[in-house]
C-alpha cells in the first residue's frame, strides 16, 4: 500500500505522480552540502544521468542546478551564445515562445521557425532556414507541454550536422527525458536540458542538464564572460566535475532533499532497460489515444508521427470549455490540465501520462482518468 | 521522539537541523501547482513572509523561486541595476567579493568598501564613499557566514537615506532571517534577500526575497529589460500577485513540496513572538562565545558588536588545522564547518547556531557541540 494519504491521481504534463519511496527521500535529516556522505550522493546522481542521456563521452558534463527546467533556457541562452548571436528556435507550441524571449534577454536574436499548430517544422523548412543564415545554435522542444507535440531529434540532428555543422543541437527535453528515447552520443545532440517533476519522477526543483563535450568547448571559446551569474558555467562546471569526483566544492547551496530524491527515482529509473521504460510509455500512449479518437475526440497533435508518448492534448468537444470539465474530472479523482497554447487556450484540455503513473503495475491511474474523462463529458452533455 | 534516523548533529551555518515536520512536509504527495490547494499553501507563505521580515505596506513584495540565496543576488543586479550603474558593496568577507563579482556579470560597476577580516565597515566610511559617487544601490551582508561578522542594518539604512537618498539598501540576509532582528519597514530597506535553509529551517532550493515598493518602482523605471530570464522580476511579479490573491498563474514551475515545507517552518517560526526567537538567539550565541573565551579561543569577529548571533567563527590554536579537527567532531556525532574567508581559511572553523537547534528544548545540539569542541581540540593537542 502506498504511504500517501488519498489523493486525486494528478495526470497533468507534470508535475506527475510521485513514487513512495521517492517522496520518502525528500525527508533526508539534514546533511552538510560539503561532506562526504552528500558529495557521494551527488556523484552518483551525475553519473546516473550519463546512463539516461545515454552518453558514455567523457566530454560530456551533466549540470543539475536549483531551479525549474526554465533555468536551462538561461543556461544555454548565458553560456553558449553572446549578445547578438542568432538562434533558430523550432516552434511547436508555448515553449518555443518562451525560449526566444530567454534568447532576447540576452541580447541574442531569436529567429522562430513554426509550424501551424499541432504540426512540427519540416526538415525541408529547417534546411533552408539553416542555409539563410549561419545561426550559433539550433533549439528544438521535444515534446511541447503546451501542444503534445513531438519532434523529430534524430534525423533533425543529421541534418542540422550535415547542412551547417558549426549549429550546436539544443534540445528542450523538460517533457521527453525519461519518457522518450533520447541517445546524446548517437544523435549528436550539445545540450538536452529538462526538470525534474516530470517523466524523471523527482518533485520539481531541479534544473538538469547535459552538454556535450563540443558545446563546451563553444563556451570556452566565447570572447565575452558568461551574462548570468547564478547560471553561469563558469561557476557551476567545477563545482560539478568536482561532485562528480567525489570532492568537496562550493559555489552555491544545493539541495540535499532534492538530490537525494532524485537519486531515489533514477536508480528506480535505471533498475529496469530504459528501451523498456520507453516501450511501457509509447503503449501507455497508444491505449489513451486509441480511447480517445474512440471517444470521438481529436487531438492537437493530428499525425500519428507527432504525438508524444508521455502526454496527449485533447480538443473538447465543441461548447464545452474547460472550466465545465476539469472540476466534473475532480471529482472523480483526477487531475487534468487546461489548455496553454494563448491561440487555443479555452479549446483543449491536457492529459499528462508519465512516470509511475504508466510504469506500476499497483497504479490504476490511467484506466481510472479514461474512465473518469468519458463520464465527466457525458456529464456536462457530451454524446460520443 | 524525533522521526528522523540518529545522525551527526549538523551545526555548520547553513544547512541547519531541520524539525521532523517540516521534513514531513517535503513528501506531500504531488499537486498541481495551478491547483487551489496548492495556491492557497503559497498564498499563506508569501503573507507569513512579509510578517517574519516585518513588513506591512502593501507596496511591499515577497519572492520566492527555485534556486539558492546566490539567485537573489542576480535578482538584484538583473532587476534593479543597469548595466553602467553603480553599486557600493560593503565588505565583510567573501561573499561581498562573489556579490561584486555578481554585479560585474550584469555590467554593473561594483565597488568594494572593505574592512579587516573580522571587523566592518564603519559608517563615516560609507558615509564618504556615498559622498564620492552616486550609487544606484548599496548593498550589506547582514551576517557574512565566512566570517560571522554581524553588520548595523538601522545605522547603516539611516545613513544611507540621509546621505544618498536615492539608493537602493539592499540586504543580503542569507545567513540572518529567522534569527538576527530585521524591521523591514521601520528602518527603510529595499531588498533583503535570503534562502530557506538557514534560520528559516526549511531544506534547501529556494530564493527568497523581500523588495520594498521603492525597489518595486526602480524596478518598473528603468529604460532597459531585466538582464535574466529565469531571475526576471518581469516574469515573476505578476505571478506572485497572482499566488498571493490566491489567482492560478504560471511562468516557471515552483516546487510544491520546498513551498509546503516553508510553510510548515513559517507557521512554527510564527507561532511565537519574534522577539522571543531572537533573544533565544542571542542567548544560545553568548552562551556559545563565553565557553568558547573561557577554552582560551577567539573570535574572527573580535568586537562583541559585530558578531553575529546565529553563528560564530573560531580561529584554531596555532599548530591546528580544520583537517585535524572536523574528523574528530564528527566522531562526536557534530559537524562544523571548516573556514571560507580565502586568507585564512585553514586557519579557524565555523559552528552555526540557528533554528532547531537553538529554539526546541529537546534537543541537545548545542551542549554537545561545545563538549565535543573541547574534547576535540584536546584530543589533538590543544591545552586550553
Amino acid at each position: 500500500m502506498s504511504s500517501q494519504p488519498p489523493h486525486a491521481a494528478l495526470l497533468i504534463p507534470g508535475p506527475i505522480e510521485f513514487d513512495d519511496e521517492v517522496l520518502q527521500s525528500m525527508s533526508h535529516y539534514s546533511e552538510s552540502h560539503v561532506g562526504a556522505p552528500f558529495v557521494n550522493t551527488f556523484s552518483e546522481v551525475l553519473s546516473m544521468l550519463r546512463q539516461l542521456f545515454q552518453t558514455t563521452d567523457a566530454a560530456s558534463q551533466p549540470i543539475v542546478l536549483s531551479g525549474s527546467g526554465t533555468l536551462g533556457w538561461d543556461q544555454v541562452a548565458a553560456n553558449l551564445t553572446e549578445p547578438g548571436d542568432e538562434a533558430l528556435v523550432l516552434h511547436t507550441g508555448y515553449f518555443a515562445d518562451s525560449f526566444a524571449d530567454c534568447f532576447e534577454t540576452y541580447g541574442v536574436n531569436a529567429t522562430q521557425l513554426k509550424a501551424p499548430i499541432g504540426d512540427r517544422p519540416q526538415l525541408d523548412e529547417v534546411e533552408k532556414a539553416l542555409k539563410e543564415k549561419k545561426y550559433k545554435v539550433l533549439t528544438v522542444t521535444h515534446v511541447d507541454t503546451s501542444t503534445g507535440v513531438l519532434s523529430e531529434l534524430k534525423a533533425l540532428s543529421e541534418l542540422v550536422h550535415k547542412v551547417s555543422p558549426e549549429t550546436l543541437v539544443v534540445v528542450d527535453g523538460v517533457c521527453s527525458v525519461g519518457c522518450e528515447e533520447i541517445r546524446f552520443d548517437d544523435w549528436g545532440l550539445d545540450v538536452v536540458l529538462t526538470a525534474s517533476q516530470k517523466a524523471i519522477g523527482c518533485p520539481a526543483g531541479l534544473s538538469i542538464l547535459m552538454a556535450s563535450g563540443r558545446a563546451i568547448e563553444v563556451f570556452k571559446a566565447r570572447k565575452t564572460r558568461p551574462t548570468s551569474y547564478f547560471g553561469s558555467w563558469k561557476n557551476w562546471l567545477p563545482i560539478m566535475q568536482n561532485y562528480e569526483a567525489k570532492k568537496p566544492s562550493y559555489f552555491a547551496t544545493p539541495s540535499p532533499q532534492l538530490i537525494h530524491a532524485l537519486h531515489t527515482s533514477l536508480t528506480q529509473i535505471l533498475s529496469r532497460p530504459l528501451e523498456q521504460r520507453f516501450s511501457d510509455h509509447k503503449a501507455a500512449s497508444q491505449k489513451i489515444k486509441k480511447a480517445i479518437g474512440e471517444f470521438g475526440l481529436k487531438q492537437l497533435a493530428a499525425k500519428p508521427e507527432n504525438q508524444a508518448n508521455g502526454m496527449t492534448a485533447i480538443y473538447l468537444p465543441e461548447s464545452i470549455a474547460p472550466p465545465q470539465v476539469l472540476p466534473s474530472l475532480l471529482k472523480k479523482g483526477v487531475i487534468f490540465a487546461g489548455g496553454l497554447h494563448k491561440e487555443i487556450a479555452t479549446k483543449y484540455i491536457r492529459f499528462g501520462h508519465m512516470g509511475v503513473s504508466v510504469t506500476d503495475p499497483k497504479r490504476d491511474d490511467i484506466d481510472r482518468a479514461l474512465k473518469g474523462l468519458k463520464e465527466g463529458l457525458t456529464e456536462v452533455g457530451y454524446k460520443a
